[in-house]
């Protein structure tokens, strides 16, 4: 008996995965493939199910309908290295198991982040959190040089106040030296959660709201995903990513639009091309009640 | 300085709503209102939200977006009576603090569960979890009486393997005794949780699939709600009960069939009378691409 | 690069320990092994650390000062058949990853939990929750009797309702027949949790005053741990299950006691036979000032 | 039916508490008193409890014996502001709820720390995460204004990228321009928690161990607890905060010194002046054999 264990992810174990200008991403173990969620659903289900006899219609089955229990029975564990921002915004993502460098313990490298030009964007005008539009090549550079600057200068500071440099000064303890550096040094952690709740990390921070910086190390986990448990990643992109949700009200209009139109009825069957299984499809005229009434006419 | 209080809440405090036969539910406590939603949603944007005054359109805002730390900052307590089957059910819920009565302690109450007739319906055909479907007056009363026998007789036994009826059997210990009671004896506990957690619990327990056993618990809580929070109600039930989620695949599918259609084009104007923001449905036109190519053409 | 394994644990996956007259505990996988807690410790601690150069030690140091962020980066699932009664008192241990075997979708097995002639005992005098002293052979075979004839009882009425027995009767949903069977029968699920959730849920489920039914479960996962983590095991053995906490007022009294004391004063040196570290030495005279005032006039 | 309150807690609501040199806590809010400790304790032990009649003893022995569920029953809403590398320490207890002032929709305020003369100190040289020992006046003055020059520095870099000061620059996006603030910046956030997890962050964090600037919050929330919940504060200081954990080894050592010792036997009797309950006192007998064998010996 040997554990159940992913040929391509074993390869890509402890390699350093490069995002932004020092991070990285590290794959350190990981726990379970496909068939330990489908392992896990079918004790809920039990004897009665012997008619669910597709492993990959099971997991899409228990994507679409939200019983993400059995997504628990995967674990993933990471090392990143990552900005001390993106590793606040990361940190609020509470069901997971983390152990962070301590800069009460020991003293921070000198790597800080500065965003690649084409990142350098003025403040968004409709989107209160984020940023677009485009600055010219000088104001970034401006932009760039400042920071740089600030971070290098900070560095000198931190050195200063540790007693590290040539200065007589004796230094004072690591735990204050350290409220000097801004918050585009580089920390790093092992990070362990289960795929639930990493799917939930990547269903906010592979978003277009998410800030660029954590983004692309979600980015990054989703491609590991994708690796990892490929049917998953399938189900995860058609009923989470690129799924949208109508509210009430957008539902009953799209209803509304639907019961007007003279579509052209014969495209009211089913056929494989569709790309969703024919339980889908009904699930569909459950929802869209328009739909239902189109076909009767028909 | 008062603590934030919600009338028509102080009202019901401490009251029992009569649950099945013998269950019930009962308001102990709370924490907070949609000041109090609002008030820490407004720490997160800062002095940057000034343009977002409406405290409605706030919470809508939210909920829609999934934003939901705001609403873990209110809290509420709850005493309950419910079978055990029922309790199995809803401690699976982990995110919430639990003082259960103990068997180990005390001795049960003669308080089982039978189903009213209504109840008592064959399994479904279609729904592996599920009921549906009608039985004869006769066969309901068949089924009534072999649960009330069995759960009498239990406790019959229950009685005298703790030693307290006139036998002359000393007793065994209590957590040894309970183990011939049946599922459907009550417990009680107080129950406490956040209202993102509660809502979590409602979307699952208050679904047409949820048992209706627990659903009846379900649709109660969600009464509370709706007196404490009313407008959290109204965009909990607009977003999230009321809404759909369309697949990738099912969005295609309508977009497919929208552009199709040679839809009267004047109907692709916003007007209130949708019972939408205007932010909501230009959202809409965003996730279904027809939509806008239609208004084109126009 | 393979993943961290561990030879002892390898060779028990998959199998079946029996517990209890039909449970059993069956290790499904697990993640990491000493090597990474340390690995997670030191990441913390960064370059700081050289001189905290033994695994070993470190792990008692983590384990003593409650440093338990590390012991979370290692993972264990099982897969567990129990009684429902001890499912119950289980499944309130809430930072775990569940899934149960369904009632609701699956009929259950006939198989129900008749306790040992040895453990069948009165109601402990002088602790409400347990159990203590001695019956006669006729008084423990006439309650297994009870329990037995009831939980057999049982189960024809489950088959009756369901439909399954020779009976007319068309059964009743699933979902309702289940509600008849007792507490003792039994029920499966894989649970999945990190290493200091198992420790907390050891410490409390291995303590005599938890139930002999739970404890039995709790006896056999200790051992696994025993197994896959040898310094851990230790550690938590000295550190938790064999320590003691000592109130302000015992702590007190102690110190009273053995300022009071005309010990043999040359007691009071380190030596290694005490089977503790220099610094744990250290600290009981900084926890117990008594020590050291009789040191100083030794 | 009115809600639980406490008097004195209603008459400091809403009042800024200042901490360290520009932070405060706020009281928000609050659930229970310790009479919703008692009642969730009771719903456990049922109607076999009549003989714990005093609340005093049921909460003592609850936290005696880490019977910790009923303590979260009371709940606790605080509005913070702190310095950015203390909240990222205190965010690690994940069991809270949290809506922190987001830097990606506001323009933080130029509010930084900066340590009083007396917390500047060097590196411990015995703690590898503290400080400890002395500077000189002008060592200290040295530093203080190292930092304070660098933090008003790094604001004006601040507002030069967001285009707030007098430089033509366009300005960058909030969310970029952040990251040149140093971790001494003061952010904000409403922290809600209960009063078990509440106690465990005090544990951790008014320990001599923590570090002074997030000692200093914790010290003030401890006086709120004593405020709001006396009893359970006094058990938490003679249980946790003033207990202490004797390893396997320490108790064997102390039970030789005890048992080696010519002590004065009648001091081992039970007497109300030591300050612990009757049970206390003979749990300690327990724990230390040496003791009794001193008691039969006498």
């Amino acid at each position: 008996m040997t554990r159940t264990t992913v040929a391509s992810l074993d390869e890509i174990l402890e390699q350093e995965f490069p995002i932004l200008d020092h991070g990285f991403i590290r794959l350190i173990d990981y726990m379970g493939d496909e068939s330990s969620i489908v392992q896990a659903a079918r004790v809920s289900y039990g004897s009665g199910t012997k008619s669910v006899n597709e492993d990959k219609g099971l997991i899409r089955y228990l994507m679409r309908h939200r019983h993400t229990t059995p997504l628990e029975m995967c674990e993933i564990k990471l090392h990143v290295k990552l900005p001390i921002f993106v590793a606040r915004q990361w940190i609020r993502h509470r069901t997971a198991n983390v152990n962070e460098y301590s800069a009460r313990y020991s003293i921070l490298d000198k790597e800080f982040y500065i965003p690649a030009p084409e990142d350098i964007q003025p403040q968004s005008d409709n989107n209160k959190q984020g940023r677009s539009g485009e600055l010219t090549g000088l104001e970034k550079l401006a932009a760039e040089t400042e920071i740089k600057l600030q971070s290098d200068n900070s560095y000198k500071i931190y050195n200063y106040l540790l007693g590290e440099d040539d200065h007589p000064f004796p230094g004072i303890a690591r735990e204050l030296a350290r409220m000097v550096l801004p918050l585009n040094y580089y920390t790093q952690w092992y990070w362990k959660t289960n795929l639930h709740n990493l799917l939930h990390f990547l269903s906010l921070r592979c978003d277009p709201h998410a800030q660029k910086e954590i983004r692309v190390y979600a980015d990054k986990i989703l491609e590991i995903v994708k690796m990892w448990l490929p049917n998953v990643y399938d189900a995860f992109m058609d009923y989470n990513m690129n799924a949208i949700t109508l509210s009430y009200q957008q539902k009953n209009y799209i209803n509304y639009l639907l019961s007007y139109a003279d579509l052209l009825k014969q495209e009211l069957e089913y056929n494989k091309d569709l790309g969703m299984s024919k339980r889908e499809f009904e699930e569909l005229f459950q929802h869209l009640s328009s739909l239902n009434k189109l076909k009767e006419t028909a």
